[in-house]
């Protein structure tokens, strides 16, 4: 399908005080998945519903003080006065993690309006502005008395990186409803600045972080400017040809700049780097239909998810570059998995399952959004991880509450970080994740993720699909869909991989005990076989769907009230690496449900470590109301024979204990004071 | 035992164009065994004879004409013509490259004097001592017009660092019997200034990268000048107490300059900077008599050679920073097992060796000499690794012969780097190897690693202990000492610790088929139990020797032409990891001898990759000639699923084919083109 949305020349919404624009983040002229915008689909309780009020609550907040604090904020201030030589706080690329607060705040007033918040967030906006230069230049670390010149430092600047986060959150002000912001007008002025100053007839150069291409293509569909979108191709056209200098440590693979976007084959080098680039590759494929481009970028995304992926979803293997390693590099100790490459791979499969459908997308935005973004905050929203290890091999040092932390400290979280992106990035994350759940086309809905939602959207034809989501998930598998209005249209669930082959379905008919089903495994694919037996979701009863392949399709006349039921299977599941992940070997992970499980000191006996713990899988694998009981195995610290590297083997003889322990969430972990943890369990 | 040598001031020597000075690297005052100097032991052939040719004809070379060409030996010209500022090449601390490969020429020139090479050496030095200002201060990077003050940037800036290489240069003259080079003339120069600058009353600092204290307690001891051995003292007792300014990315750990030196309890932050303050502490422990701090270095050694070094007894998880990682965190893929980390344990094992007589520092010495220090050079010696990888997972870039390298290229060997510490430190290892080989006591003489040498040395009372070891090492076990003189005294052999159990010994009487022997398995211990049968190496007959621990001692009036015969088994080895090394899990090692093998690419069927293969334990290992031949699995290049953890194991349904392989030594591979590798290999 094709539909063209969102490209509303500013001038159309100049006295609209508010209006509706329909789009999350992403908001595609074409594509074969349309996405909702908080018009249509807003989370209203349950697990997401309380980490969107913790993020609304907590998190915006703490970021604002942070960066109020610590000087972020007062740089614009400071630029404005003409007094920012010599008097910038921070790296140079702090304004980003103003723009991107700025952004979560827009999600989250365009969610939910809300006068204080409203006003802190366009007194920020009105200090972001009043740096701005006479020709849109704004950047608080270049170009002003006293500092470096403008663009003087493509490879480490992160100027055009700072001015792309910047109009991200013009566009999710635009996508919320206030086309007229102020931001806005800012956001033009700079990108009319960067099309002057690095398109056509102006200098050939590229930003060594990506994220101007993927913000100037959305910023031109939000505001319908095509020479954004020209500038954004320019970029994705430029990256690869060594254009960036490289140092000792980091060459050209690192900045993505070693192949052509369109001919590389797995994503390499930084994570978030290459993440936002191929981000903004792909929404430049989709506007120009650079279907070569397109599938370029759909290989890359399948060979990184195959060999370069953690468990967890988390990419980037390697402190030392924050980069993927090679293929099945994954080393659970060393993971590096930074909370914003999480973020960036959401955003590229968020891209994926809006051109293509496939729900094998939005099976990895669910791995990622429960089991690597979420791992990052802590339980209060006070403090964050940058990275999320996999193994915690020692209780670590406990970071200041009340310091700058380092990027990458392997203990606790930590408040506030000298490069601070990822506490920013899970505010605007979270403050739109709900825009991640669901979709339209011409047929009717499409449900990727599950938690407690209400979708209202209009089809092309004007027929309204309004329908009601409720689910215990991720603890609880049973899911509920309730048509609220009268319609004949297809209401598509996915089923995600981990459950195929042991989920049910069922068709409740309004005030009915059970009632007539049109079942279809797939759009086109001819209806499954119906028949599943036993008791149903809820005490209802119902018809059995057929359920085959990863997608469960319900088209039919629905009467206000009917309702769909999705059984996914809660049973702990033993999970086993591919044999060529070396780290992981002779070990399994234990997942429930969407999530994946881990064993964390406190749930041992006192003085016990997980790192001498492993898993006995003769006995039995209970659920718990969050995670799983297993019997693990304790062996006695051994000791030391002087060289770990015995004849014979040195593990055979080992004394050890078994004792009945609770593995628990993953993203939940180090919420107890300082533990030890692992997600891969030795079996022997 | 207590020996006061090589502590003889300049005067003495002023007159004596060459003269003998024993000791070699380290020569303390006091220590339980006493080194040898070049004109007490003599390598005449063999492996490391072959090794040390390749040193003094190639490598050497192959320094001064790269750092000749890329002009950092010019640096010194242009600080002497006034001209520096602006114009330094390379990075802060090249000075000291030039100062360890002028201490290689002179242990080179210690060993076996050569007019050509003694020219470039004068040449090289009177370079050097040109650039030294009035005071004493000598550094191409700092303190000059157009420069950064001296002493501006301690954290990184390497002056010290460099300075004390300088030192080590002079300490390698004076015991290659030359104590009235210039260079001694410049490093004392050096040694006062640093004296006035950071001694008693003057600034209190430290530097970034320790290697000024083990120069300074070691040139005290080759001059005599106890201010020397004061100032080292002093550098280490104020390290630890976070004096050095820290980044996001190193913290004091990293410099060691978090705890006190004597409160450690293991090595941790960046291995080489480790590896080198303690080896300095040690040397400072000693001369103090400060059994608190020896103590504490021991400990130190013992619990990272347990949980924190590699099986080829590289040291460093890290390439972030360059690092330890925790207890047990030793990934093959993402070994660093820097070049120079080896040299530094090596440095550190010999002073504690001469400091306890136990045969374990040896043990660690042979392990780390074969296979981590002689993987660096290529065969040619054109090319060295800086980093030393246990498993190669693809065939890599190959470096261009003509271009300077980044330090961590994990690919073929690199001719020279941007960081090009480790060429010149393996340079100045092979030209003083022979120096770790053997010691002597009131007793004897003790031989610690195997190959052909010659010993003759002096003991306290007069007698004369001259003996010629031959053998086939590291790729044959057959060891055969001949006494070359009449004398009673005590010769101890070392067992290594993989061949305790399973070696055997002679005693052959010049002449004689068999001859009677006194034999002990340690000093100071009963005779063991004699009753060995069975052929006797060299096809000799002899009496039997008892065999029990880490050396076989034989006290006894030898006549000119006894021998010793002792065979060490070259069996290959199945090595299992300790269990609590999680990336080496399900997977095992083979050994001969004293090397590591591995499993290389152009040792399998064309195509095969190291990546898809396991061992099958089942079927014989059989001994080749310079390693094993194996039965290895390949399994099918498998199909990506899309998602690599899926259930049930994936590893079991494989197809593979089984082959015999030959498995060769690790410090060889990468001398057949690119190629992939591993040392782990997986059993299933």
């Amino acid at each position: 399908m094709s539909h063209d949305l969102a490209l509303s020349p500013e001038a159309d919404l100049a006295d609209a005080p508010r209006r509706t624009a329909r789009g999350g983040p992403v908001a595609p002229s074409r594509s074969r998945l349309r996405p909702l915008g908080p018009d249509e689909i807003v989370v209203d309780g349950g697990f997401w519903g309380e980490r969107q009020r913790l993020n609304a609550d907590v998190i915006l907040q703490h970021c604002e003080t942070w960066m109020e604090r610590i000087g972020w904020i007062g740089n614009f201030d400071r630029v404005a006065d003409g007094v920012i030589g010599g008097n910038h706080s921070g790296i140079e690329f702090v304004d980003s993690e103003i723009y991107k607060l700025l952004e979560a705040m827009a999600w989250e007033l365009g969610r939910r309006p809300d006068d204080a918040l409203e006003r802190r967030y366009r007194s920020l906006v009105a200090r972001v502005a009043a740096a701005q230069d006479d020709d849109g230049y704004l950047h608080t670390s270049f170009g002003h008395a006293g500092q470096p010149a403008r663009y003087s430092n493509l490879e480490w600047g992160h100027e055009l990186y700072c001015l792309g986060h910047l109009m991200q959150a013009a566009v999710a002000r635009i996508r919320g409803g206030y086309a007229d912001d102020e931001i806005v007008a800012v956001a033009r002025r700079v990108a009319d600045h960067v099309y002057r100053e690095f398109g056509p007839g102006g200098r050939i150069a590229i930003c060594g972080h990506p994220e101007i291409e993927v913000a100037l293509a959305e910023f031109a569909r939000a505001t319908g400017e095509s020479r954004y979108l020209d500038m954004a191709r320019l970029f994705i056209e430029r990256r690869g040809n060594g254009m960036l200098a490289t140092t000792i440590l980091f060459g050209h693979e690192y900045f993505q700049d070693d192949l052509p976007v369109r001919d590389a084959t797995v994503l390499r080098g930084h994570a978030v780097r290459a993440l936002y680039l191929a981000s903004g590759a792909l929404d430049v494929a989709t506007e120009t239909n650079d279907r070569r481009l397109a599938d370029a970028i759909a290989l890359q995304w399948r060979n990184t998810v195959s060999r370069r992926t953690y468990i967890t979803g988390g990419m980037g293997s390697h402190h030392q570059d924050e980069a993927f390693g090679d293929d099945y590099e994954l080393p659970a100790d060393r993971a590096y998995s930074e909370t914003c490459a999480g973020i960036g791979s959401v955003m590229l499969s968020w891209r994926l399952l809006l051109e293509t459908g496939e729900s094998a997308y939005a099976d990895l935005i669910e791995r990622t959004l429960l089991n690597n973004i979420l791992a990052s905050p802590r339980e209060d929203g006070r403090a964050f991880y940058y990275t999320n290890t996999l193994q915690q091999r020692t209780e670590g040092a406990v970071p200041a509450e009340d310091q700058l932390s380092e990027r990458a400290e392997a203990s606790l979280r930590a408040p506030w970080f000298e490069v601070s992106c990822c506490p920013t990035n899970v505010a605007r994350t979270l403050a739109s994740v709900g825009l991640y759940f669901a979709t339209a086309d011409d047929h009717g809905v499409q449900l990727h993720q599950y938690g407690d939602y209400t979708v209202t959207t209009t089809l092309p034809d004007g027929r309204v699909v309004s329908l009601r989501v409720q689910s215990g998930y991720p603890f609880d598998g049973d899911v509920r869909v309730t048509v609220l209005a009268d319609v004949d249209a297809t209401i598509v669930l996915r089923v995600p991989r981990w459950a195929q082959g042991a989920a049910e379905a069922r068709f409740v008919a309004a005030g009915r005990g059970a009632g007539s089903a049109a079942a279809a495994t797939d759009p086109g694919t001819p209806a499954g076989a119906a028949g599943l037996g036993g008791g149903v979701p809820g005490g209802s009863a119902g018809a059995p769907l057929g359920l085959a392949g990863s997608t469960l399709a319900v088209a039919r006349a629905f009467a206000a009230g009917d309702s769909i039921m999705l059984r996914l299977p809660m049973k702990p599941r033993v999970v086993h690496p591919h044999p060529r992940i070396d780290a992981a070997r002779g070990a399994v992970a234990v997942e429930r449900g969407p999530l994946v499980l881990v064993l964390e000191s406190p749930d041992l006996p006192a003085g016990a470590s997980t790192e001498n713990a492993g898993i006995d899988l003769a006995q039995p694998l209970l659920p718990t109301a969050r995670g799983a009981q297993a019997s693990v195995r304790l062996h006695a610290e051994r000791e030391d024979s002087g060289w770990p590297y015995d004849e014979p083997a040195l593990g055979a003889a080992a004394p050890s204990t078994t004792v009945r322990a609770e593995l628990t969430p993953y993203f939940a972990w180090a919420n107890r004071g300082p533990s030890t943890m692992r997600v891969w369990l030795p079996t022997e």
